[in-house]
């Protein structure tokens, strides 16, 4: 494993940190994650590389883990809110932690707090200010070359399905679909609130992406600085779009008041059309390598959430910069990672950067 | 591992087997059951246990036992008709055995003789009264604690959808859909038929989660007796109300004539979202608590057939107080079994748990 | 493993070869193939059996494999396109290589140069004869005795729901369904164009059944050749018809200009109900031991893509007699195959195949 290509490296990364791996003893270090999303998977992915872990949860120390005993963490933390994380650092700092960050760990504590936190992160927290930002992040990916759903301004003619997002949507729900002018604008007069955002609804089959970026693995799939992987690819289960085909149709279920949520519940495993993959490659790769041009890299774990169509164009409708709950299915390895190791979790792998960048004295490169 | 809190426990247990384990060498167990349902898996695990098994068959040894080596049952024993079953009961404990009864043995030999059959069986029989019938299953689930879809009263007026049984429904067919008053009324006209049950139908994702309590292990999730575990969770696939909407809405069906059936045919493997965890062990944990105070306990592995609505609500529409056969796809292990013990089916799970109760002197806590 | 029971086993696969095989040395055999559809199981199941394996490739080699270390081949063969494949025989022969041919192998090679090709290939090409035609697959399948959709003749009333095929149909593109009559005729009325294949539209449930038939392996499910074996099985995910449900009721996107589109994009594990395992075996049965009566014999893995319907019967309604992309979901093993042998995929099935024939001298039973 060589140097990384660009000079700046070195530097960037150091500066990131700042001196918070200060005191740090790196044969001491301990992965912490706060009890929820992919945490199961975390702690069984240290445990399993010989590293220390601590679960972070609220309330009291949440008792399912007994049920799971390699995946049981170390230690836990119990905090009365997630508001009260930031005043862990001090505390995760003595015990030489390194946080994990999931989906929720951010949402809980906030991509503000989560910015500020004082303590090292897995990967690049700068990701989040052009994740988070709908906008931003849709430049990234469109700079970065990969098809994205169109979007329709107010008022211009809906000619094609479109997936249409209310005002105080959150979570799943506020969304709906219309299939041409006529259903947006019934249901614009019907729910009487405001639009904030109509987007081409792509029919295809959905495949969520799991990459991996390492900027210190220099072989394997290359990138200008490291290596891109994929560990494997799962399907949402929604409530209820999912399953209301079952009663009915949407045009009819629409009219008896029953409206289409998209509230993640699960996931099941996939695979996809293996003629696909140099294009899931090639998306991947463009993502990793515009990161570095608009911020200085996206590391780690990430997922690219996919739409194939009928003519077997991808388009990308979303990107989450870390670790998802989708990776949950892949426990014990996916007919992907599989051919990079037998039986290795998006979890183990995170373990893994974090050993493998100690050994070689880089860790300020892969955490922020 | 301990000897159990309640000092009731040694005895009850031992008054439901009588003496049908008299005369049994422990060291020469069998295990013994009817080649279907989810046998392939309990003849594998026991097997990798190192147990003999006896495969129990109606007209010949079935040929398709031969393609897998690893599930072929040790020896078979072919009787004409599943009615000859309590005829071999006296052969069966001459070859000490014990029956694991699944949901095919129980329905091919009946109820009524399956509680007759004086053969050591894994579990505790009298779960059946409390299962089999839909009333009393709904009692224990609801005087548990969990939540149960709201049954309608003749007559009360239909305000949500529902799902609909009439007289001689049966496997899955008889039943149909109605999302309101009106589609009730005109499926009750074209039926001509008694409704015998009318049940909301809840919208959200299907998760079919699979536990199994033992009374005799004490580590791990903690019960008042022994422990739970959740060893996996698939969904069903049924026939035709999986597929039929690629041919229409389900309102242009009926008016054609094709109304939905939902027969099992098969499974896929699922996860759910890990926050929901809590409160997947809540209900397992209360429906077995329960379960003691009803009857004596539901020992082993159970199933509990849930929906998560869009407000991540889990309603349990089902339970089944024994192996079933989603757990098919866990052949290997699970994303949630290979916590506790990489490659742990249900099956094999079985067989350590009989021979965990042998070395502890404790077979009458697990069987009847 | 004894001898073939057939006397002419022994002549006829030598005829098949003709002299293609001399001048090989069996203890360098190279397992070739196109890099796409299946290569990369092929490739791992080869390496996992001490195999050298080369990819064919167009244009150049595909980046993608260096992120599987353990699927990537050990060489590549660059060609400008597919059309030069032929070209290669020589090329391929000096290596001591044998094909294995997928869907993608046959289909961007052509039927017709594929026959042709003078490199020895997996299985019995003749086969193709068979298989690509649409009217001797049926009648090879009803000849077996197994279920098969019913076609209508042109202008016979159509009775039940149909899959019609318009002319220029394609890849899942040139279908569509109609319920009725009524509905059939509105679409030809629509299309203009004219509908070449009428065929039943079954409702129920789709698994794709993964079968190994070996022609020399005599332990097993006993066939009067040789074996056979249930390696898993699959549903295959097709956009844009899967979830297009979410837009509206079919007849209402047929009138808004949507039709539904049948593109196979990538698959999901499933597993069938136990109880149809006899009928699933007994159908494999059925069509291999056809197979040798009509064409000599259909050897290796084929798939058998079936319908289960409500009643429990199962409908094939293709065939296909090699290796299927959607035994990639089981690149690490199924619940089937790990009964056989843990981790066991097709792509190694393969090689193991291979490396029995080789050790018994018996090559000239699998290759053509």
């Amino acid at each position: 494993m060589g140097e990384p290509k660009s000079k700046g490296i070195k530097k960037r990364p150091s500066s990131r940190l700042g001196g918070i791996l200060d005191g740090y003893d790196p044969a001491k270090l301990v992965i912490a994650t706060a009890c929820s999303h992919s945490s199961l998977q975390i702690f069984h992915g240290a445990r399993a590389e010989g590293i220390k872990t601590l679960g972070i949860a609220v309330g009291n120390e949440p008792k399912f883990y007994s049920a799971f005993p390699r995946a049981r963490p170390d230690e836990f933390i119990v905090v009365d809110s997630w508001n009260e994380i930031p005043k862990l650092a001090g505390e995760l700092r003595k015990r030489n932690a390194v946080i994990v960050p999931h989906g929720s760990f951010v949402e809980y504590l906030g991509a503000t707090e989560f910015l500020k936190l004082n303590v090292p992160s897995f990967g690049n927290r700068k990701v989040l200010e052009w994740e988070a930002d709908r906008e931003k992040q849709r430049d990234w990916l469109r700079s970065a070359g990969v098809w994205v759903p169109k979007r329709f301004k107010p008022g211009e003619a809906i000619d094609r399905p479109v997936l249409v997002k209310f005002h105080g949507a959150k979570g799943g729900r506020g969304y709906f679909i219309a299939k041409n002018q006529d259903e947006f604008m019934e249901m614009e007069d019907r729910v009487q609130g405001k639009a904030v955002q109509i987007q081409e609804y792509i029919l295809g089959t959905r495949y969520y992406l799991h990459f991996f970026h390492s900027p210190i693995k220099k072989d394997g799939y290359e990138l200008s600085r490291g290596s891109l992987e994929l560990l494997g690819m799962d399907r949402r289960d929604e409530a209820n779009i999912d399953e209301m085909y079952k009663l009915g149709a949407q045009e009819l279920l629409k009219k008896s008041g029953v409206l289409p949520t998209f509230v993640v519940t699960g996931n099941v495993p996939v695979v996809i059309r293996e003629s696909l993959l140099p294009k899931v490659f090639d998306i991947g790769e463009r993502v990793v390598e515009r990161s570095y041009e608009l911020f200085g890299g996206m590391t780690g774990p990430f997922c690219l959430e996919t739409l194939v169509s009928d003519d077997l164009h991808i388009t990308v409708f979303e990107l989450s910069a870390r670790i998802v709950a989708g990776t949950n299915v892949f426990i014990s390895g996916s007919p992907y990672a599989d051919f990079v190791e037998p039986g290795l979790s998006t979890g183990r792998r995170i373990a893994q950067e974090i050993k493998m960048a100690r050994r070689m004295g880089r860790l300020p490169e892969i955490l922020t």
